[in-house]
């Protein structure tokens, strides 16, 4: 069954899972979206692409962002990021502020709040300029231009923003945060406004698939050390409290936003994304993680 | 025996525990006080003053102020108030992180770090100018029109202000902080900052021995009930972490300040304020408690 | 006004309070209480005694018990038990097993379930039979010989002690508890049981009241020094999750049970007991708080 | 390089790591192991054994059987087991009753000491006699008689089961636990005492890289459903709080005990045991970590 016949067969599955869940509201730029929409990508270690839906539609990436700034982050900094951060899994999100005052500022993981506000401070720290640095790197890496933060996005998050605001002051008062909170929150807001595709999203991670190098032009964006340890951190945190069912049911490192994207990878044989704007109870794109179910089963690419 | 020579008799006995504490550092410029000092002042109903040591030195009243703040938010709000704060004590280290996010962005009471933000978050809703407007407070109850701000430390306190600015952040996203974070923070560091005499302070907590009415001018600062209240809060929550050892020892509601200053209320009788910069662990003047404890046993006003 | 006719104005008033608590349910046993009971008794320091409503009823005393072991605990061990145990309020009750796993094992006070846990352990290890030892003790003190278990109600607080079970475990993990596990419940369970009338209950608590001594024979209880401990405990750890407002509201060190008594303290004056099986959301007798609140309206007894 | 070469590999590694960790002495008897010594065992489907070091060494198993009682559990009760049990990873330290009093008593997953509790209850609940039910299905699945529990050592562990008294208290007090505790921790501490070695655990955990089926004789020891579910849980929350380090350095789905113990499973291809007393601060083995990442690195088979 090729990839294109597996896409096809999942898109005629996924419209009995439509009006279950509900999209993010807290947000309110993101409370906007038609609800019932959905695209998904997969593109191959040779470069292939095979979509299905409305692939060339844009949506905000949310959390998926986290991956970005975490790649940039190790780029600068190398093995020395993990003396700011943990690399386990966090246990439930009403731990988070306990955690953090525990175990003093260090967040427990990169894709936690708390662990992308201090990896987005690395990128901070090592940029003229962080907002083109993180345009530049995501455009450089998914091979398209088209790539803009939305603006609109970014705004309401600002205004929504406080628990993170609360959250890098946290860490500064035990000196994990370098940069002013005030720049931190918005260069924070405008990477998860960022308005991708499934068929850019896609492109993008095809790195992690083939040992850090881009396959499409030869580039090292990661080395094979660095690609490996961010698909462990997908697999054991990248799906907020559903890391346990999704590893069982999906078995593929993937990373969600409240966008409804979610990303991801098998090693050595491709990356896909998925997206559709209802979420489950733990955040995740409903209909999405039943389209990567599908995957998971029919082409029986589970790592378990 | 008189009540100064119960002080005289106090002044002779404490110099035995100087060196035992230690000055507060965490606040750089509170760390250059000389160690060493004394002052104990007892202000009666009938306006009478009783001082022995350096009672005319002025000192930082630090947490002191948060009995200032929650009088005038007393004042503008009433027990509405109770709706934004709780009235119980907190267990937990003053400003923990953990209670708050169980109980929702409501601080136990207002004599931890983050209930004061409350009770200063109430006051600038109700003034024209905050920082105007407490020390107008300030000076007309304590009838001392030479009461200031004193700004170095004040600029001191906002430089290592983060975790106070992390628990407003968070009330805030929780809608219990009206006021922005930033001007929050600033009239909080100032109040924090007033530079008074153990004179001045017991003078000034008069009105708590009084029902609410300053005896020396007849004017209301309090209701009967909201006095009440405010007494019942210090011994309950005055004193930190030693609020049960101080009621025990001393059995007399205090508020203490990591300025060495401990100001206390025998409800019928009189107000009295001693000072001393060393700090035991739970961070109250040790000489102070030691002082409070001396008087207590020599006067037999103790509640227990 | 009189002792008796503040009692008869109190009793007048309390009737309209009732229906709005609750009755305890969730020991079997103690849920088939009549709830609309009333009875309250003052005793003073000369002997005399003042009663109003059923005042001869027995009555599961119920967390009272802490207070009864408490004062056996210091007796044998002294200073020395609080190495064993806090004299700090604990927050709130959802804090308990948090604050004990923080505090390796040491809970806060000895009014909170691990606490009266930690005491009776110590009157266990220091009597040849804890049970005997308990009810001579409470006998002696309140001059009553009627006073007994109700083994009806210790064997339905047996068969809900699972979470006090694990509370004894885990301090026993720590090396805080030294009896057997089981012992230590049974025993535990047995003198919440103590079936005991008002007159009595106010009887036995006489000694508080005059710095350790019971005024009726001249027996030393306590010594001035614990018994003025056991009063600042009960004020600032009496009433669950109501210390603040009944120190405000009552103001008078007490301590209270989930069978609807109320014992109260007046230092230097007198003792007090106050009867009646509904509870407030905090588990404190409801109609028993309301009569505190009027008592000490009544008779300016309150110490703020 | 066959498997055989492999193991030999890692043999002639492993000594420079000798040292470095430590032997478990929370269980005295365990403590009484020789440090370094080494055993590994490859088992592939075809029922082909590779061995290096000392593999015919009995061993206590210690956690490695929470393995055994969730796949017991999961027979008997099927899905309706994660009722009473979750599926995500902890995130606090193995045995932290925070989280358990936060979930009303149901542990976050099987591997923690509470779940692990859980599912014991469950084998009790369902079996004549828990522990021949333990033993007769150790001894089926591996394929060994010689297969017994070490009584030595499951006395020792009763010695100082205190917190895991506490943590099944803790859960009977929800409802969650239908034994008696005495019972259970019983049962428990036997099936952590069971002795085995490399070869025979190796053998065990076959059915797990064969969707369920032993392949050595064609039993049915789980379903295809379950034994992918076991898998995914071993990877998440299979290695206390190494998770996240254990997944991106080996990346194999495993479980480990602190008798050095650890198992793992490459899905389709193979399950491998590797053995070594000394533990890192996690409470893994530490050459057993080495040697599993040298297996990965040698083999290829990591899923990252």
């Amino acid at each position: 069954m090729s990839y294109q016949a597996v896409l096809d067969e999942i898109q005629l599955n996924i419209n009995q899972y439509y009006g279950i869940g509900e999209v993010a509201t807290y947000i309110p730029e993101l409370a906007k979206v038609d609800p019932r929409q959905f695209a998904m990508t997969v593109t191959t270690l040779d470069g292939k692409t095979y979509s299905v839906g409305s692939s060339g539609q844009k949506f905000s990436i949310q959390s998926i962002s986290k991956v970005i700034v975490l790649t940039m982050a190790l780029e600068s900094l190398g093995g020395d990021l993990w003396d700011r951060i943990g690399k386990e899994p966090s246990g439930n999100s009403f731990n988070s502020l306990i955690q953090l005052e525990q175990e003093k500022g260090i967040p427990r993981n990169p894709f936690i709040n708390a662990g992308a506000l201090v990896t987005t401070d690395e990128v901070i720290q090592n940029a003229e300029n962080a907002y083109d640095a993180i345009i530049d790197f995501v455009r450089k890496v998914s091979l398209s231009d088209k790539i803009e933060y939305d603006y609109k996005v970014a705004n309401s998050e600002l205004e929504t923003a406080d628990r993170n605001r609360a959250l890098a002051f946290f860490m500064k008062s035990f000196g994990n945060i370098k940069s002013s909170v005030t720049e931190l929150i918005d260069v924070y807001c405008h990477h998860c406004s960022l308005s991708m595709t499934t068929e850019e999203l896609s492109r993008l991670f095809l790195f992690l698939a083939n040992k850090g190098i881009n396959p499409l032009n030869g580039k090292i964006i990661a080395s094979e050390y660095q690609a490996k340890r961010v698909n462990a951190l997908m697999l054991t945190c990248g799906l907020y409290d559903n890391v346990g069912s999704f590893a069982y049911q999906v078995g593929i490192p993937a990373k969600s936003g409240v966008g409804g994207g979610i990303v991801g990878v098998i090693p050595g044989k491709l990356s896909l994304c998925v997206w559709s704007p209802e979420l489950n109870s733990s955040g995740n794109s409903l209909v999405g993680t039943k389209a990567l179910e599908l995957f998971s089963e029919l082409t029986g690419l589970s790592i378990f």
